[in-house]
């Protein structure tokens, strides 16, 4: 249960109206989902999320699918339930099957072993980014 | 500085070298990085990780630069300096440059702060993957 | 559901009793909360973690509200659910609303996000903070 | 050594130019510090990132040091070199001397122990804050 | 509930088939763990997984319980559920005790807790582990 | 560069010797370690710490370098590098030798793979600790 009771989605508050207008727009679909509905105890921050993420998260040099298993590997590396599921779901509607899943899933916990692989033995880089380029 | 003494490139243990080759050749490279170096001080083990990675990190439902975004954005969230270079570099190498570089970080940036709103607000799911594809 | 037997309340093991009042009495509460009781297996344990944090959460000069901000922006942070909810309601008891609640996690999760990007790009420290009182 | 050349100081992108000018009047400081270097290799995530911190690192119903320490909490929990100095740093400006700091970091420590283990004995919630407001 | 439909035990692709059944004789049990149902949707990465669990996690020189213990000592750091559950069920069945896993858990406690407190002074590396082998 | 002072070995503060001097004739070492150092900023809180490490940090059910294993894996799974230097350091001292701490650094490498795995599937437990023991 959530620590803040979720804001109604027929608010009258103009502030949040508007937002909650344009994230069912703009992601196309009928209920605001319910971090936006608890964000929205505080209007100014759900304003400054939503037009952070609207921002943000539109085909750019990246694209949309891209940009959604990016979201789906942080969100499982950091174990957050919540986002895990949207992710995925968000993911599964812009063409992500089980077996690309499987793959993305493979490369996640592959890498978060060997994090910790190199920082167990301390390892100094290689090479530095920058300079790989020059 | 690392914890265990780096095994030598030119090591005479035939399974470490077998694979040092592997590696250099998989890789096109002309150094073994360190990572695996360390890890060569347990053979069996330092069998173990690169047959894995060498599985998972060629290209297949998943390309390689996407692949390497991924490792990237659990690398920046973990927080891990030596895979973040190595990553960074890796990804630069396929074609990333430094305004897909900062999308692909935007992204990264955004959901490390999502998640942690989600699990502040303690809120249930809207939607379960499964149920959304069905 | 947890991994051990919770200790009853009512348990006729001295140790563990004290420490049981001395939680009621300190917090003013009527009920143990289950962490204390789930720590209570090992009576030592439970013995030297109160202690400590009896010693800790008391006023001094940081006061108590901004004691359990700390708390919840750490808890937050782990994405620990239980410590979540405890703190959240600590902090509420103390005199929180909504609106600062709002504003305490835009602090929380902007950092999230900010302490991911200057990793992502490996920044070195500006100034030192030692450096910064001389 | 960051993994993107830091933009100067005295570019003269116009874009760019606006935000360095903006961070350090709002900050009173006379150099940009290194993290928006960086950002400014993606201009657009800059005015973003700026923006946003700007909106929410004012005083509000919480006063600037509380989210300072706050900012420091979340660094630390996460293991953010450049952050942990900077916001060190920042409190330090804000009043906060080694004994508050000590004692800032005693319940950073203390909730960074409680969190993992409540996680650990899977302990259910006691009361929810939501129900504990009513 | 889980982000995939998890695959029937008794499913006939023989090459997950195959796996399930090495799952239960190895382990010992009737039915195949959840983790392994769900990584079956992706055979290839079941069967990566499988194998190399399954060389590491077998006597060494470091004895099973000891194993059991550093894997929950992990999952308890990352806040796992499903593992934490799993890894304290096995490490009962082979012989742990409410004392011992206390015990445990305090040293769990007690690093994550120094962990954050290492890191929040910034120290400096008193002795560097492989200079003091020698 | 720590962000506090570090306190003298000789200080004069009475309080801060008592603790600096267990410590060393505890460990057998002739120097104070630096986060000992760090601490005697808060010598209340140098206390708390110190005297709780005291208590857990001997022999018990558990015997010591099964303890400093597990220092080292949730040193390593929170990537904190003055821990992982002196848990590894401390470890060998009590006879991990490279072949050990490799089987170790697998098992913790495995396990950072494996739970984020789990999380990614959002599977749920298979059976309970406590049930299983009953």
């Amino acid at each position: 249960m959530s620590t803040v009771k979720l804001v109604d989605e027929n608010t009258t508050d103009p502030r949040v109206r508007r937002v909650f207008d344009d994230i069912k727009e703009t992601k196309r679909i009928d209920r605001v989902p319910n971090i936006w509905r608890a964000l929205a105890t505080h209007p100014e921050h759900l304003e400054l999320c939503w037009t952070r993420l609207k921002a943000i998260m539109r085909p750019g040099k990246v694209d949309m699918l891209t940009k959604e298993i990016i979201a789906l590997a942080v969100s499982v590396t950091n174990g957050c339930r919540y986002c895990i599921n949207s992710h995925t779901a968000a993911a599964q509607k812009l063409g992500l099957d089980d077996a690309m899943l499987g793959e993305v899933l493979a490369v996640v916990g592959l890498y978060n072993q060997m994090n910790k692989l190199a920082d167990a033995y301390q390892i100094e880089p290689d090479i530095l980014p920058e300079a790989a380029r020059k």
